[in-house]
């Protein structure tokens, strides 16, 4: 199963809004087949397994890290094709949370009289796909705010200087930690300031760019900013009430407007709506990467998943601006611990991962 | 050498004011002798190797983690010893900076006729010794800030509610640290606020204890305070025009009194005249257990040599308070950068332990 987690790894950049599965046929210690779905529309990783065994793949074992679909998506069930090719015995890292799937696929298997056992590695399969199994489960992305920091929790200083804090290891990394979103979403006010381009940069061409989502309630994005060039859909998600003026030039940039309701607080969008919107249009994972007050706005609304810090080896002071101001809280036990899933030192600077919900 | 250097670490806890030094007699690959320095006044490593190999240490080569000392201190000089034994090599990770050493004991080794070689491991030997060398080459300690933050840099919600940030680990691994330092310097604010022993917890009692300095311009210690009742001497800082009113229940209370120039800036003592005042008592590292302002002036007055900061997984948020603030800076180019030295995950926690002076 750890190999077929690793061919999963495979689809990391590419499978949205599908889950990353991998996907090994054995018998008797033998591999006969293997497969990584790498893009919707593409084949499964099962059927992948099965054609490379062909006939041989009568009376194995296949290893698989979700559990195969039984419904008619983009292509046809793989609980029926492993039947036809009469699989002997499926060991599954993990139930499809997927409504349209949730148990069938192994209901459709052992009716077929094939042996299923499962979970089997589950944490790590669920990992795999954080993000898919958070928008089945729950109808909204899985959210990670990326932020690179002082060591005293500042993004810039007080005149808003910010430009290289992490050195060149970090910044490629976060070309990785992009390129494996759905979307990144910015607020206005980085493009104002920074003019991202926000599409990864990878050594090859990935085979899907994120799509690139500015969280703009005013519509005050210029059409000439960098990133409506860029690799990769644009959407610009405004205020129903916003002044449009600026609209048709966005969208002859080629941008997506999307309008949404006010938040109650009166500042930008409402959030619900928006994961809403994003769970609707298939986004897994949601890259969010944040100035001070996009990041305080999710935390305060219990809206983070995962929280990822560069940290750069230095201090930024007195009047710098933070990453994040959460709260205020007047009582220790009432903030909420997070659990630290990764820490890596690049060069100078150190990558720590955390999740920051609670266990349910 | 590696050897040399560990052994030379059985010091780590006692050799204080002394340096940390270790030292292996070998012949054709066998060992003769073996020594660590322990305690100022106890046998010195080379005298320790040399009395184990006895007779054996005719014509045999000893590896030293520092210069064998050529002065009458404590105990007589090394390098007769070693002359009077007859070795015939000397391999030696780094030269004594003590300029009653320097280069003496070397130099007295190569009259005799015997091979000195150095340096080898100087880095490594260097760190192990850092606060003794600072010393004797800056007139000043080596000055260690340590402090538990949370990831937004906080140390204390704005209530002051503070305690327990970090976990069971980072809380072991902080005894450890303290033990290693010579002195202890908090400000009173601390004592006041948390009450603190500053005297490390350790599985077996430490030969020495670091001794509590608490920086206190106008004596306000509690003669009550849990640091007069726990292991080690006690030393309140205070400006020499302060109210003395409270000093003689301090001095009853088993503390020391030391009277230093307030500073220019009208807060506090003097640090200039404080660091020289911790080199003339022998003081070579010094741990500062700082909250945000005694951090804050250390880090503006460059006397900063090592930040170790402890990082609990969550965010304090707005208000609380901030574990450092110098500066404030207009320039990220002005703003100096750290080295990392050290990571390490300690349970939910993470040790990062930076270096703060440019190389000369």
């Amino acid at each position: 199963m750890r190999e077929a987690l690793a061919l999963a790894q495979e689809g990391r950049y590419s499978t949205h809004p599908n889950p990353r599965v991998g996907a090994i046929l054995l018998r008797d210690g033998r591999e006969l087949g293997r497969g990584a779905h790498l893009q919707a529309g593409g084949p499964h990783a099962e059927v992948l397994a099965l054609r490379e065994a062909g006939e041989s793949a009568r009376g194995a074992t296949l290893y698989v890290t979700l559990e195969p679909c039984s419904h008619h998506g983009r292509t046809p069930p793989c609980s029926d094709a492993l039947i036809a090719a009469g699989v002997r015995r499926v060991v599954v890292a993990m139930a499809d949370p997927n409504p349209l799937v949730a148990g069938q696929g192994i209901a459709r298997l052992r009716a077929a009289g094939i042996e299923v056992d499962l979970p089997c590695l589950e944490e790590e399969a669920a990992w795999l796909n954080r993000g898919f199994i958070q928008r089945m489960r729950t109808g909204r992305p899985w959210i990670r705010i990326k932020q690179a920091s002082s060591l005293d929790g500042k993004i810039a200083l007080a005149n808003d200087q910010s430009q290289w804090l992490t050195g060149v290891l970090a910044r490629e990394d976060v070309q990785q930690e992009r390129a494996q979103a759905s979307a990144i979403l910015v607020g206005v006010g980085t493009v104002l300031a920074d003019d991202p381009r926000l599409a990864p940069r990878l050594e090859s061409a990935p085979l899907r760019y994120p799509v690139k989502i500015v969280l703009d309630g005013h519509l005050r994005t210029p059409p000439t900013a960098a990133l409506l060039r860029s690799p990769g859909r644009t959407w610009i998600v405004h205020r129903d009430d916003a002044d449009g003026a600026s609209g048709p030039a966005l969208v002859a940039a080629g941008a997506r407007l999307v309008a949404l309701p006010p938040a109650s607080s009166g500042v930008g969008v409402d959030f619900t709506a928006l994961m809403q919107f994003l769970a609707a249009e298939e986004v897994n994972e949601l890259m969010v990467e944040a100035g001070g007050r996009l990041s305080s706005s999710l935390l305060d609304a219990g809206m983070v998943d995962e929280y990822l810090l560069y940290f750069a080896p230095l201090l930024l002071g007195r009047d710098a601006r933070a990453f994040a101001e959460p709260g205020p809280f007047t009582e220790l036990g009432q903030i909420p611990r997070w659990r630290l899933r990764e820490s890596q030192v690049l060069g100078q600077d150190v990558k720590l991962r955390y999740l920051c919900q609670q266990e349910a």
